[in-house]
């Protein structure tokens, strides 16, 4: 008998959330042998609708769900959780700005920090999704001394996957032709996506696809993506960025599959000359489940050095912001 | 090289269509190892939002999604559709009747059955998920004689899923030890959520579970759980549809796992005194792929015969409130 994985979700009864439990229940991101419990949080004012995704959870008979507990304090939702996946954030409103966001989202990963330290597992991971997501996961690592901080991790594989599929959709091929697509950085507009080593149909991105292309629009589409969804769908990605958190869990506890690497925002060990400490995407292995090393000596052009160090300087900035709740 | 299957779906930009199309995409409605092409289907007003969804079905990277075609007509969607999801359709309006309701959508389904029968695949198999269901895939049958009768079913996994759901929560135990749950009859309030085979932890439900709640609590729970998530959430079920469609679509073409049949709605050939040609939910084995037959010979009580008749009834009611559109 497997024992079940508790998996901690907030934001649970937000657009995410309910794109994203339902596939967590049915064995898409732990596997099709794994049973798990699902530790669902939200606000007070939104267990009513928690309450009903916890009815349609119930109404899909879900042979691998063991269980769905609903919580509107972190110390109850966390208890025991051995992966949790941070959704919840605040979202920014008309005229803030990057900091203002930062600043507002603070405490919020202090109280989960803290909890997480309380009683979650004691091997707990932790991928933050809610943004600013990798200053948010600097912020509750502070709090949580007693899991190690290589657990704590931030998601830049949607990142990743728009990049794979403008290269696929440009490529004139499907996403299963792409490979080794990385992403380095913070998520947010100087995000670095990078091509460098990535391959299309078995040939190098570069040598198949127009540069003028891959330097201008591609970085562009990628870019703006978010926004692009919101025009078109007159809501933000919720799907698309559920994905993206399936496959980050997926990958660090199953492996990457048909790619070297994985994108995943974890602590900075120094590596490529970024601070220590910063949760920055760089390229991981994943050696073993829930085991990754940062890809060490990769070979980087001046203007992908240019670009890290850019992203790496604006996430310093943030963790200036936030100071005081390190 | 397995060839992609065609996968048409209508209402895509809708809720249901939202929790659906990921999951299609991903592979957990027809398996690991086969590639799809998605066509979908909205109304002129919706499809800059299904671009939107579009969008973002690209930018999950989806190994298996080897294409995604937009369109406003079914006769341009349907186009070599091997399968088809019958997801759209108008929803009842304050003060509106069933029978109104079938009625409205009546000229719907005559227009999506011509299509198929113009432009799908000879061997496409359809589940009709909007509602009412049944008769909506009446009407879209008797338009489509190209294409084999018995290959026109409708959806009423999400009722079994739900029982199962209930029995499983009231038997303290998870949906995987419940076996063997059946559904008969009309997606409405005359379906017969029949419990009599069914076993949890190996055990006999009508044994394991107080008769009372069987009678009462049970029964009810099920008829009118839809009601019950639009007081929770505020919307109506998609995310418990969707998996309840994909669920239906798994089984039919990839089998029904550890449970002896599935419960879809048929076209009756007259078994169990249901008159033929009703679409019907019956006990379904799955023979070979995209292949069932309706199960043969199991006793019922005089309770089940009399609420599947009423629930016959009531379909045959519905047809002659349509019988201009077939």
């Amino acid at each position: 008998m497997v024992q079940p994985i508790r998996v901690a979700v907030t934001g649970a009864a937000g657009q995410i959330g309910y794109s994203l439990l339902f596939r967590i229940a049915s064995g898409e991101m732990l596997g099709p042998n794994q049973p798990v419990i699902l530790q669902l949080l939200e606000l007070p004012v939104a267990m009513g609708a928690l309450e009903g995704v916890a009815m349609e959870l119930t109404d899909c008979g879900y042979p691998l769900l063991q269980g769905i507990e609903l919580a509107d304090s972190p110390m109850q939702a966390f208890q025991n959780a051995d992966v949790l996946m941070l959704v919840g954030s605040k979202p920014r409103g008309p005229g803030m700005e990057r900091s203002d966001l930062i600043r507002e989202n603070g405490p919020i990963f202090v109280g989960q920090g803290k909890a997480i330290d309380a009683v979650s597992a004691e091997n707990a991971r932790i991928v933050v999704v809610g943004n600013p997501c990798n200053t948010n996961c600097l912020i509750a690592a502070a709090q949580a001394s007693r899991v190690a901080r290589a657990n704590f991790t931030a998601m830049t594989r949607l990142d990743h996957n728009r990049s794979v599929g403008q290269i696929a959709e440009k490529g004139n091929c499907t996403a299963a032709d792409v490979r080794n697509m990385l992403i380095w950085g913070n998520h947010s507009p100087t995000m670095v996506p990078d091509y460098s080593r990535a391959t299309v149909g078995g040939q190098s991105v570069a040598d198949a696809l127009p540069a003028d292309w891959l330097h201008r629009e591609f970085d562009t589409t990628v870019r703006t993506r978010g926004k692009a969804i919101i025009n078109a769908r007159g809501k933000s990605s919720a799907a698309s960025a559920a994905n993206a958190a399936i496959n980050h869990i997926h990958d660090w506890f199953l492996g990457s599959g048909s790619n070297d690497y994985v994108s995943m925002a974890v602590p900075s060990d120094g590596s490529y000359g970024v601070p220590e400490g910063l949760i920055f995407s760089f390229p991981c292995k994943i050696t073993a489940p829930w085991q990754y090393e940062i890809v060490q000596g990769l070979d980087l052009s001046d203007d992908l050095k240019t670009r890290i160090q850019r992203s790496a300087d604006e996430l310093s900035g943030e963790r200036e912001t936030v100071a005081e709740l390190l």
